[in-house]
């Protein structure tokens, strides 16, 4: 069954992990795990200090650069019980914002929601989405 | 850490769901979670039973048709350690086969891989895609 927009967001909202996908050179697609918090109608990921900071890393930004156009995916599998399945996407436009320090409440945001976050805040660069489409499902 | 190519084929090869990028009107990403088995270096989904084929849940195969590039990721995540996480994207160039009736194999590795296609075998188009180069990291 289809979810509700705002059923869709609470879910996505929820989720510990979800993924981007970008467009990059030649139009192909990119897709990579993010961390991430909703603040109003906005999805933030910061590029975490987790990785090394190769050009690879940073393919996302670089892509949301040239192509704004992002959809971020958060779902739920369950190898027993597909009725159980659920997946929300959120279809939007992106900003690369060079230093989240200059969005205190978006860093905050992902402190409140990681522990990770909170022992070593988020620093550098950050993809901020504004969220056009809620999209859901729900198996069951 | 960046994973070795066999290394990466080899995790992704294990994992249970995967998510599919693909690009769509104009030039726009879009991800859905999947389903899949690999079968030499072709990773296979079905348009499985499991939902109304409605026009959204086809967009993956007109996206594939219309720009064959495509990009799946199959990813960990611990919330608790984030030292555990990696992940796999597999690039390549996709193709849609109208029926799965048509490639025996992969209808059998679905089948092998997932008990509720064992049930019910899938039937319908099929999107295979040759993979071009695997891509991974590891934290820790």
């Amino acid at each position: 069954m289809r979810l509700e927009q705002h059923e869709a967001r609470r879910r996505f909202s929820s989720a510990r992990v979800a993924r981007l996908a970008t467009v990059g050179e030649e139009g192909r697609p990119h897709v990579v795990p993010v961390t991430f918090a909703v603040v109003g109608n906005v999805i933030w990921s910061a590029v975490d200090q987790l990785k090394p900071k190769t050009t690879v890393r940073l393919r996302r930004l670089a892509n949301v650069s040239a192509h704004p156009a992002a959809s971020f995916l958060a779902d739920y599998y369950d190898d027993a019980d597909w009725s159980l399945l659920w997946w929300v996407r959120a279809d939007g436009t992106g900003r690369v914002v060079p230093s989240i320090d200059d969005a205190p409440e978006a860093r905050q945001a992902l402190c409140a929601r990681y522990p990770q976050y909170a022992a070593q805040p988020p620093s550098g660069p950050a993809l901020a989405v504004e969220v056009e489409r809620w999209v859901g499902w729900a198996g069951g």
